[in-house]
C-alpha cells in the first residue's frame, strides 16, 4: 500500500524552521483567518486579479502609484493614507473587480513570505475550506498547515481552521504530529459552533475593541469560494475548481 | 473586587521568551510528563534529598564523584555508565532514599533553566497535581505553565498537563492566552481516559519502540504525591503540602 502524505500543523511562525526540512517537496497552506487569509480570499471571489504581498506599507504605496490598490494594516488598524485595510468587508465586487491589490499585514504576510521555496503555497480560510482541501487531496503532496498567528503566539482561529481541514483530509494523508492532533481535535470540540466558541479567542476581544465585530462573521462564513489562492514568492493568483461557487 | 491573578501556557520553550516579561513577579511550572518531572516529583515521593539539573551529561558525572546518584537520558535513552536514565519506574525508594541526585534529561532540564528568575519555579506532574494547584492558588500570582515539548515541538502530554492544571485553578485565575484555552479545552475532551487518548502522541510512538511503554502508565497515576519540587535556580528541594500522601 502506498505511504499516505503528511500532515503538519505549525501554530506559530516561530516554530516553521521545525517543519520545513524538504519544503520543495511540500505544499504550504498559509493561515490568518482574523483576516489577512480570509481577506485575501475574499477579494478573489470578488475578481480582484492579483495580490502582492508586501512586507512593509511604504512598499505597498509604491504600487499604488502604478494604480493599484494599496492596503496596509497594523495591529488590527488601516493604516492611514491607504485605500483599505484588512477587513474582508472592504473587498467588495465593486472596490476589487479586475484590479490587482498590495497588501501588508501583521501576521499573514510574513508567513507567506517564510513559505517561500515550497512545491506550492495555498492562502486558507473558512470562505474556500472544500476548494481547497479538493487541491490537497488531488495533489498528494506532504502538507504543512501553517498558522500566522498574532505576533508569534498560537491563536485560536488559526488553529481552529487548521484542525477544519485536517478534519476534511484524515482519511486521505496520516495526521502527522501532535500539533495536528491538538488542532483536529480542538476543532472536534468547538464545530458545534464556532461563532460562539470563539468568543473567548484574544483576538476577538482586539476585534472588540477596534468595533469591527462583524468581521468575525464574514471570517467564519464557510465554502463560498471555489477560488484558491496561489503565491508564487512574488504575488498571489488563483486555480479555481471545477465546481461552481455559490458567490460571496 | 481585585483582579484575578493570570494563567499563561507556553507550548514549547520555543516561544517562553513572548512570555516572560515581569518574570520576577510569576510563578512558572515546569512540565515534562513524559518522563523528566514526573520522574523529579516520584524520586521526591521516595524520599530523594535534593535533585540539581545539569545542561550535560558530563556535568552529571561531576557530581558522582562526590557521592551522588548521576542520571542522563538523550533521546530517550540512558547514557551509558550512569545510575539512571529517566524512567520513574528506576527511582524507587530503595535506590533514591536519602539520596542527592544529578540529572539532565533532552527537554525539562533545559526548560528549568530558561525559568530562572521567577518568583518561584514549581515542578508539575500527574503526580502532584493537586498538592501543587493548591500551591498556586495560595501563592496567588500570576502563571506561566511552561511544557517542555520535545526539542522545540509542542507534544500533546505536557499540553493536557497544562490543561489538567487550569481545569482545577480556572475559577481562582484568568485564563489568559489563546494557548491556555487550546490546552484547557484539549483536557476537557480527553480527560475520560488520558491513557487511551495519548496513544496517539508521538512520543508515545517513541517509547514503544524503546520498550518502555509501562512508563506512560506510571507517569499518568495522578494525586499520589503530596510533595512540590521547588528548583532555585541551582537545586531542587521540596515544599510539602498538610495533607498527606497516599504513596507512590
Amino acid at each position: 500500500m502506498m505511504k499516505k502524505p503528511i500532515i503538519e500543523t505549525v501554530l506559530t511562525p516561530a516554530l516553521f524552521d521545525l517543519y520545513n526540512h524538504n519544503l520543495h517537496e511540500k505544499n504550504v497552506v498559509v493561515i490568518d483567518i482574523l483576516r489577512a487569509t480570509t481577506t485575501m480570499c475574499v477579494a478573489f471571489e470578488n475578481g480582484a486579479e492579483a495580490i502582492i504581498p508586501t512586507a512593509t506599507p511604504e512598499e505597498a504605496a509604491e504600487f499604488k502609484k502604478e494604480g493599484w490598490l494599496a492596503a496596509a494594516e497594523r495591529n488590527g488598524i488601516t493604516v492611514e493614507g491607504f485605500d483599505c485595510g484588512n477587513s474582508p468587508q472592504e473587498y467588495t465586487r465593486e472596490c476589487v473587480m479586475g484590479k490587482k491589490i498590495a497588501i501588508t499585514t501583521t501576521n499573514g504576510t510574513r508567513a507567506l513570505k517564510q513559505s517561500k521555496g515550497a512545491a506550492a503555497i495555498y492562502v486558507g480560510s473558512f470562505i474556500n475550506l472544500n476548494a481547497l482541501c479538493n487541491r490537497l487531496k488531488q495533489d498528494k503532496r506532504d502538507i504543512i498547515l501553517f498558522c500566522a498567528g498574532w505576533k508569534d503566539k498560537i491563536n485560536l482561529e488559526d488553529t481552529l481552521f487548521a484542525g477544519a481541514v485536517i478534519s476534511e483530509l484524515e482519511n486521505h494523508f496520516e495526521v502527522g504530529s501532535d500539533a495536528s492532533h491538538i488542532a483536529l481535535d480542538l476543532y472536534n470540540a468547538a464545530k458545534p459552533n464556532l461563532t460562539e466558541y470563539l468568543q473567548k479567542a484574544s483576538h476577538v476581544h482586539r476585534f472588540q475593541s477596534l468595533h469591527i465585530e462583524s468581521d468575525l462573521e464574514a471570517c467564519l462564513k464557510t465554502n463560498v469560494s471555489e477560488w484558491i489562492p496561489v503565491y508564487d514568492g512574488e504575488k498571489i493568483t488563483t486555480l479555481r475548481n471545477e465546481t461552481n461557487s455559490t458567490g460571496y
